[in-house]
C-alpha cells in the first residue's frame, strides 16, 4: 500500500465495506442463489431496464470473444465462412414451415410500426434464421455446381421467454447459427455429424467440460428438423445443460421455399440441408460446471486473464521495485501468448486484490513480495484448488504453461468424474423416480420410444431425455421394457432435469 | 481445362452466357447504377425481401471482419474493452434527451407486442445505443475511480430509411459504437480527437483512403451532442462520404441518465461523455473511391484475399503439375501471412477466372502457365493499373510484399490527388454554384456560422457543411465575407454534396 495519500485509508475501508457485500451464496445450500451471486461478484453481467435483456459486462464479454475466436477458426478450418442476413423477418416467411412457425410463435417479439407509420407486414426481430436465409439460398442455388452452401453467422436472436435467467435463458442472446445445403442426404448428415463434433471438442478442450453427444428423442427436436443432434453436460447441481445442437432439416424447408438445383444428371433436386449452433449459454455452462463457494472458475485456454501478478510493498520504494519486477515478467509472458494482467493498484490491499481476482476466476494467481524480491522468488497460487506452489522468478514462465494444462485436465477429470459417479442405469418406474428425488443426476433407461410416453415422464417428474443412446441410433436391438410403460425398449435414453 | 469431362465444354459456354450478364457500367455514363453493378458482379450483397435491408453475402462480410479485426485492436489498444447491451430500448429512454429524441423519432423500428401479448411499453430497436448504456453507467459510477469507462460494443442497429443504398444507406447495418465517460471535459475531449484520429489512421493506411479530419457545423452535428467531429471522403464521383464521426457529448446525457460522480474533492459531479462510431458504409467508402470499370479494386491491407494463384494446363498432367506448384507457392506464402486462394477450379477457362478475380477486386494476380512451369517462372498482375510483372518462382514473395505495399500506396495517393484537384477556394455564391454544377467536388468558403444560412445554402443547391477549417475551431479570425449571406464570416467550411 501507498503511502503517499493519507486519505487511501479511509478508501480502503470503504473498498472493504464493499466488498462485504459481495456475498456469495453457497452452492450446497442454494445453487440457484449462488449462480446469480458468482456472476454478480464477478462482473459478468447485469439485468436490464428491458425485461429478461442482460447487459454483458466487458469482463463478461471478454469470455464470450475468446469463444468466438476458438470456435470462428474451427468453423473456417471446416470450410465454412461467415456472412450476415437480416436481424427481421416478414411474418409470412416464417409460417411456411408448419412446425417451424409453431415451435416459435409463442416467443416472437414483432415489429408492427417503423418510421412513424404502421407496417403492412409485420416484422418478426428474428428468433433463428432458417427462414429469411433459406429465402436467399432459393436465389443463389442453381445447378449442383453450387452447392455445398457453408456459410455461418454470428448474432443477436430474440424469443420472448416467460422466465429468464443471465446467460442461461434471456430474451435477447448472443449466438452464432450455422446453415448448409448439401447435394444428397448422406453429405448433409455427415456435415450435421462434424458440427456436432466441433462442439463436442469446443466443450472438452476449451471449457473442459464433458460433454455426452448424441441424437435427440422427437419430442425434443428442433421445430422444422428431421432430427436434432446436441452436446449435454451435467451441471453440478447435477442438472442437465444442453450446450450445442446440430440439426439434420431433411429437405423440409427445401420444400417451403423452393430450394432447388440441377443434379449432374440434369434431374431438378431439392437440397439437403443442415443448421448448428451454439449461444452465450455456455457461459453459464462454464460457470455452473467449474464454480465453486470463492466464485468463478476460468478454464486456462478461455479465460481471458490466464495469470494475474500480485505486486506486494510495505513502501513507496518496494512498491516500485516490485511493480517493475512484475511489469517485466508480465511483458515477457505476453511474447509466449499468455494473457496477464498486473494488479498495481495503490488502493487497494494484496487479500482485496486477491479476492477479487478469486471471485474472476483467474487460473493462476502470482505474489510477488519485499522477500520474493531479494530471493528473485514468487508464488504460484492455483485458482482451482487453491494450492500454494513456490517459484523461482526464471521458472515462472514454463511453470505456468505446465499450470494451465494442468488446471484444465483437472477441471475436466473432476467434471467426468462427477458426472459418472452421478450417472445411473435404472430399468423400473420406482429406482428412476426414488434416485431422481433423492440423489438427481443422469439416469440411463430402457424406453419404448414413444412420444406419449415421454410427455407422461415429463409431466410426472419434469425430467426430460437429454439425447438417446447410440445404438439406438444405429439401430441396434435393445433388451427389455420400457421403464415407464413396459412396451418393448427401442432406444436406451438418458433423462434428467434440465435447464 | 481438364480433358476428363467432355460435358465440360457444354459448361464453359455456360458460364460464359453467365458472365456475360455480368455487365457492369461505365462509372462515367452512370456513377450509381455503376456502384450497384460492381456490388453484385463480385458477391458483395443482395437487397433481402425486407424493405431496406440488405444480405452481406460471404465476400462482403469477409471485408467487414477485416476492418473489424483491425479496428478491434486499434480500440484495445486505445484502451477500450468491449460489452454487449440489449437490442431494444424503452421508447421512455429515447425521450429523456430532447435533442436525441427528436433527431431519431423518424427513423424508429417499434416492437409493440411479444410472446403473444401487447406490450405495456413499446420497446424500440436501439438506432443508436446512448440511451440504454448510459443508464447503466448510471448504476456503475460512483466515484472519480470509476472513471473513466472506455466501452466498445459492435453491433446491429436499425434506421428506418425511405431510400436505400447497399452499404451506404439501409434500414440495418452493422457498426461499432464505442461510449466513454470521463472525469473532466479536458479528458473527454482528448479521447473525442484520439478516436477521430483513430478513424483517420484506419481510413489512411488501411483502406488507403485520404480523409479531412474536422469539426462539424451545429446543422450537421449528432443528436444530442455539444459538437461532432468527422472523417470526410471523396468518391469518385466527387460526393462527400462521411467515414465515420466522434462526438463530444459534454454533460448533456449525464444530466439526462443522471451518471454522477463523488469526485477527489467529494463533490458530486456529472461525467463528461464521448460517442464514436464507423459502420458497414466504409465498405461503400471503398468500393466508391478505388473501383473501376472492371469492378472492386481492394486496398491490399483488408483485402480477404491479397493474391490469387491461377495455374493453367492443356492437358491432365500439366494440370497436376501445375496445381501442385500453385499450392506449394501459396502454403509458403501462408506463413508469411498473405492471404491467397489458389483458382484451381476444372470447369473455367483461365480468362474467366481472371475476369471473376478482376471483379471481386483481389490486388494481385498470379499465373502460372506451362512455359511458366519450365522456366520456374510466373506472372504477376496488378489489380489497380493491370500491369503484368514477369519473376522467377522463387522471387513471387519478396515481390508480392513490395507490390502490396506499392499498390496500397498507389492508391492512395491517386486518390488524394484525385481530392486535391476537386477542391476548390470559391469567395462569392456565383462562383460557388457555377463550380458545384459544372465540375463538382469540395468548395473551401467563408461561412458566417449562422445555422440558418447553412440551411438555405443546403435548401439552394443541396450541398452541406462537411466540416469547418480547423482554424476556425481554434478561434482564429477568419479574412472576409460569407460567401452566401455577406455577413462577416467567422469560419472557413468545406461545402459539397454528400451521401
Amino acid at each position: 500500500m501507498s503511502a503517499k495519500d493519507s486519505k487511501e485509508t479511509k478508501k480502503v475501508k470503504e473498498d472493504k465495506d464493499k466488498d462485504a457485500k459481495v456475498k456469495i451464496e453457497r452452492r450446497d445450500v442454494d445453487f440457484s442463489r449462488w449462480y446469480t451471486d458468482v456472476i454478480a461478484s464477478a462482473d459478468f453481467a447485469d439485468y436490464s431496464p428491458v425485461k429478461g435483456c442482460m447487459v454483458i459486462k466487458p469482463y463478461g464479454y471478454a469470455f464470450w470473444e475468446s469463444y468466438q475466436r476458438i470456435l470462428d477458426k474451427m468453423f473456417k478450418d471446416t470450410g465454412h465462412e461467415n456472412a450476415y442476413f437480416p436481424v427481421f423477418i416478414p411474418e409470412s416467411f416464417l409460417k411456411r414451415e408448419a412446425e417451424h412457425v409453431e415451435g416459435f410463435s409463442p416467443e416472437l417479439a414483432v415489429v408492427t410500426h417503423a418510421g412513424g407509420k404502421k407496417l403492412e407486414e409485420a416484422l418478426v426481430v428474428r428468433p433463428t434464421s432458417e427462414t429469411i436465409m433459406y429465402d436467399s439460398y432459393s436465389k443463389w442455388v442453381k445447378s449442383w455446381r453450387d452447392l455445398p452452401i457453408l456459410i455461418n453467422q454470428w448474432a443477436n436472436v430474440v424469443r420472448w421467454e416467460m422466465r429468464t435467467r443471465l446467460f442461461l435463458r434471456t430474451t435477447e442472446f448472443l449466438w452464432q447459427e450455422g446453415h448448409t445445403a448439401h447435394r444428397t442426404h448422406e453429405e448433409s448428415l455427415e456435415e450435421v455429424l462434424k458440427m456436432l463434433n466441433v462442439y463436442k471438442t469446443f466443450a472438452e478442450e476449451y471449457l473442459a467440460i464433458p460433454v455426452l453427444a448424441g441424437i435427440k428423442s422427437q419430442n425434443e427436436k428442433f421445430a422444422g428438423a428431421l432430427n436434432t443432434y446436441a452436446v449435454e453436460a451435467m451441471m453440478q447441481d447435477k442438472k442437465a445443460l444442453q450446450c450445442g445442437t446440430s440439426h439434420d432439416l431433411g429437405q423440409n424447408f427445401a420444400k417451403a421455399f423452393n430450394i432447388q438445383f440441377q443434379d449432374k444428371d440434369n434431374s431438378l433436386q431439392y437440397v439437403w440441408q443442415t443448421s448448428w449452433g451454439v449461444s452465450t449459454r455456455l457461459i453459464g455452462a462454464m460457470i455452473m460446471c467449474h464454480g465453486d463457494d470463492f466464485g468463478i472458475v476460468a478454464p486456462p485456454r478461455v479465460a481471458p486473464v490466464q495469470a494475474v501478478l500480485v505486486p506486494i510493498w510495505n513502501n513507496d520504494e518496494e512498491m516500485e521495485k516490485a511493480v517493475s519486477t512484475c511489469n517485466r515478467i508480465a511483458d515477457e509472458m505476453k511474447k509466449h501468448d499468455i494473457r496477464v494482467k498486473v494488479d498495481s493498484r495503490d488502493n487497494l490491499k494484496p487479500a482485496w486484490k486477491y479476492y477479487e481476482w478469486e471471485r474472476k476466476g483467474v487460473p493462476v494467481r502470482i505474489e510477488i513480495g519485499p522477500k520474493d524480491m531479494q530471493k528473485e522468488s514468487a508464488v504460484l497460487v492455483r485458482r482451482d484448488v487453491r494450492e500454494k506452489i513456490f517459484v523461482q522468478q526464471s521458472e515462472i514462465i514454463p511453470k505456468l504453461k505446465e499450470l494451465l494444462d494442468t488446471i484444465h485436465n483437472s477441471l475436466f477429470n473432476k467434471a467426468l468424474k462427477f458426472r459418472e459417479e452421478n450417472t445411473f442405469c435404472v430399468e423400473d418406474w420406482n429406482s428412476f423416480t426414488e434416485g431422481l428425488e433423492t440423489k438427481g443426476g443422469f439416469f440411463k433407461a430402457p424406453w419404448c420410444g414413444c412420444p406419449d410416453c415421454e410427455k407422461e415422464i415429463k409431466e410426472k417428474t419434469l425430467a426430460t431425455i437429454r439425447i438417446l443412446d447410440k445404438r439406438a441410433e444405429m439401430g441396434d436391438k435393445i433388451q427389455g421394457n420400457c421403464f415407464h410403460c413396459s412396451k418393448p425398449a427401442t432406444a436406451v435414453a438418458i433423462f434428467a432435469r434440465a435447464y
